[in-house]
């Protein structure tokens, strides 16, 4: 019961109401508000910020791997878009389209679309830009030496959305996409495996969150896609999170944009391209992982701040002392290094209540929070608190050794955050053998919280898709993915769980957002 | 006459022919081409790279005058845009129009925009941001200690453009814009000129670019703002570059967002707004004020690459000790610095042609050409050409001095480009007094090379803005600013160079792009 519960600064907590709680963790961290654009967000500076460290730390990883930046159009022309059948269809439901280059004056005094400057071909605001970037690659494309192409793409994306959720679903959101086009099947397959390995890395080592890779099955392909491979994090109410994919397109899209090249042995052939794409979703998912009832839990590689330095000034004599004290501490702390980077410190000189500044970095989840004040000084120490600990926990430091220690400290936050989660992960993550243990496990208890349930399901499916049409009408219960891990990755043959029918693997079953 | 020519890699000349000189330098340093989609360019990796750089060195400038990065949404309600009455008129020619929100197959089998998904009120594609971010800023103002609010976004925009110039002048481009809102009106002036002064130093220090800074006439403000000021940067056909802007708005923002406050003595009032940026344009602007005839030159500070490093291998025996020699010179530079970071190098193992490839990083203006061969080796030696000298200049260097002054040689190379640019300007920046002189001075002396005219003409005006209408009829030529640089600020009175009429002070005049 609510009245029972220790007093938190999110209301309600993760246990009442995930999806309202969700919402009141990212205003109270203040990372992104609802525009009046429907379906569009803007993101603040302290969720731009964590996605700066993302795009920053993510794009090291793509150069590194021989990719090169580039950018391309936001406006695709229709009959582009239209080339290859399975994408639009999978993407024309959700287009802004634009069909006018002017603005004027209507006879009712009021702006509109100037019907003069109608365009004669409506250009789609990019949704991905398989067909656009594709064009470019068949220009660039001679011979077997342009390949490979190894391109991304940092950029925005529109996707309409009528239920929209911050960073999880908006109808325009920031991304990259990396597409690349290769000489062989063999080596596209290759760029598709190492990406995905990229991501699930970055996953891990940089955002603390455990996820399982596999491959997509044929009804959650991406359109126009022969195979598309996944990372898939669970979050804290048991649902999945798809938190990035890598497609091996084939030779379709190149069938399509005309990537011909002349091979080694003079023959015309069509490359074989590639393309992959992680979101400012990955926000919603580190939020939705690991926040907790007092707000924001950052993994200090992509907090915005490491520490903050909290001065505590009671009096005004000591005033002066205990600012200057601090600065020189900030300063000190700046000379310190990361995770291969300067440590990031924000120094709070606002002049607000203490109190309420404490909690506002508690609810930012800045991973370290330092207080400094005149018995402090007097003492040579300071107090230093953990986000990944309980907010009552302080430890006094001799100021020195807070600062040697801090790099330490926060590896230690960031292997924590990435342990509880797994551990929650791996504890939900089940071997379901029984058609009645399946839905038991994914039918709620208490009907008055739909979203707790059992969390992934580790079954044997026959390869119907009459079965996963099935179970998303019946339990919104979708197949995540043909896990590779080996720790999930099942091949003894057995039983489809829904049907009875032989089954080579099992694969891994969730709810997800 | 062009067969007089010494042979160089780009054909036409500058002399001969400029504009389409500059299409060439793009196309022949692979930065950038034009899309199939009306207006658009693809930016590709070496032209993307320099912008890379430009992002991340403004980035840290625009961060250290105390802005954060945020992201606001693609598009703008037209109800917002139409909010202020100068600013809707001064875009509504050029507005991208979003209206349909799905596409669908129509009658005649082919995809449109689904007359079912028509949108109730359009959406104007970005072509700046002041009314959607002023709605938020409206929305995060309540009292004076909200205030100042300091932020930048880094987006594309769109302005819909018959006439594009690849990075001069297209229909979508990539920009950052600073959006900030004050108490009082003085703390909004001292903005708007501290962002120019930012901009000034960073087109000085790191594109080589000497500016005049000055403040734009009436007829040239941005729509809505109270005072626009300028930095204009002057190319080598003597034509003036508007590279970036910085523009104090007054109160007309915040009274048409809504964005109000409760000031110190207890009274609402409206916020005191600025917004200044700059553009993809800047790659332009450097293009035309350094690249020579036989291609691009790139300042140091912003090269994709500093120096290329490339082995020769005459000889299949001695090709395997080169390219190792050649590997162990690229790491050790990489290991030095400059500007404060790690020499970039790119180490080219191509198997092409030696000439196609040591042009080819001509063409590309790489500041530092090394060439490493057999007989280098057994001397100890490398072969070092500068991008800033003659293309047959070459200095013999033993290797671990170039590794010790590779620094300094591109410090000096950055210095060059800017004593270069600075020492055309000057030469072509003169003061007239006759409104003979004048029309002299911007009339070209050959009708066959039209572009090429005196420059910039420091003369007298008296505010008059038909005298700006008949200039830019007559003449083509524009008041760039009302400058501040005290080399070219001349308050003394006179009298109007083309009316006669009394003056106060002199301004600049320029043909520009």
């Amino acid at each position: 019961m609510a009245a029972s519960r220790t007093k938190s600064a999110i209301v309600p907590g993760r246990a009442e109401d995930f999806p309202e709680w969700y919402q009141q963790v990212v205003r109270a961290a203040d990372l992104a508000e609802n525009s009046e654009v429907r379906g569009c967000m803007v993101i603040k500076p302290w969720g731009f910020g964590i996605w700066e460290n993302i795009q920053t730390q993510l794009d090291s990883m793509i150069k590194a791997t021989g990719h090169k930046n580039a950018y391309f159009p936001l406006f695709i022309p229709l009959s582009y878009f239209e080339r290859e059948a399975a994408h639009v269809e999978g993407f024309a439901k959700e287009c802004a389209v634009v069909t006018h280059h002017r603005l004027d004056v209507g006879p009712d005094g009021k702006m509109r679309p100037a019907p003069s400057a109608e365009l004669t071909e409506p250009l789609v605001v990019r949704p991905t830009s398989e067909t656009i970037i594709g064009s470019a690659f068949a220009k660039w494309t001679q011979s077997y030496r342009d390949l490979p192409i190894l391109i991304n793409q940092w950029a925005n994306v529109v996707r309409w959305e009528l239920r929209p959720r911050l960073f999880l679903r908006t109808a325009e959101f920031l991304w990259q996409e990396g597409h690349t086009a290769h000489e062989t099947e063999h080596e596209a397959v290759e760029e598709a495996d190492r990406m995905l390995e990229v991501y699930a890395t970055f996953a891990r080592e940089h955002l603390g969150l455990p996820v399982y890779h596999g491959e997509k099955t044929e009804s959650e392909r991406f359109p126009g896609a022969v195979q598309t491979l996944c990372i898939e994090a669970m979050v804290q109410d048991r649902k999945a999170i798809q938190a990035g994919t890598s497609h091996f397109l084939g030779q379709n899209f190149a069938r399509s944009a005309g990537i011909r090249f002349l091979s080694r042995n003079g023959s015309e052939e069509f490359a074989w391209t590639t393309s992959w794409g992680v979101s400012t979703r990955l926000i919603g998912t580190l939020i939705m992982t690991h926040a907790d009832d007092d707000g924001l839990v950052l993994p200090p590689r992509i907090a915005p701040a490491h520490v903050v330095i909290l001065p505590i000034t009671p009096k005004e004599e000591t005033r002066q002392t205990v600012l200057q004290a601090a600065a020189a501490l900030s300063e000190k702390l700046r000379s310190q290094r990361y995770a291969d980077l300067p440590i990031r410190v924000e120094f709070d000189t606002r002049d607000i209540g203490g109190g309420t500044k404490y909690w506002d970095w508690i609810k930012r989840g800045v991973p370290i929070r330092i207080e400094i004040g005149p018995r402090d000084i007097a003492e040579g120490t300071i107090a230093l608190s953990r986000r990944d600990q309980s907010v009552k926990e302080k430890v006094s430091l001799r100021s020195e050794e807070a600062v040697e220690r801090l790099p330490r400290i926060l590896q230690e936050i960031q292997e924590n955050l990435f342990a509880r989660a797994k551990a929650m992960r791996d504890a939900h993550t089940v071997r379901i053998d029984s058609r009645a243990d399946f839905y038991d496990f994914f039918t709620p208890k208490n009907k008055e919280k739909p979203e707790i349930h059992g969390g992934f399901a580790l079954a044997h499916w026959s390869g119907s898709p009459e079965v996963e049409t099935q179970l998303k009408e019946e339990l919104k219960v979708t197949i995540r993915c043909i896990p590779f891990d080996p720790e999930v990755r099942d091949e003894q043959p057995g039983e489809c769980v829904i049907s009875g029918k032989p089954s080579g693997r099992r694969v891994l079953f969730a709810k997800s957002y």
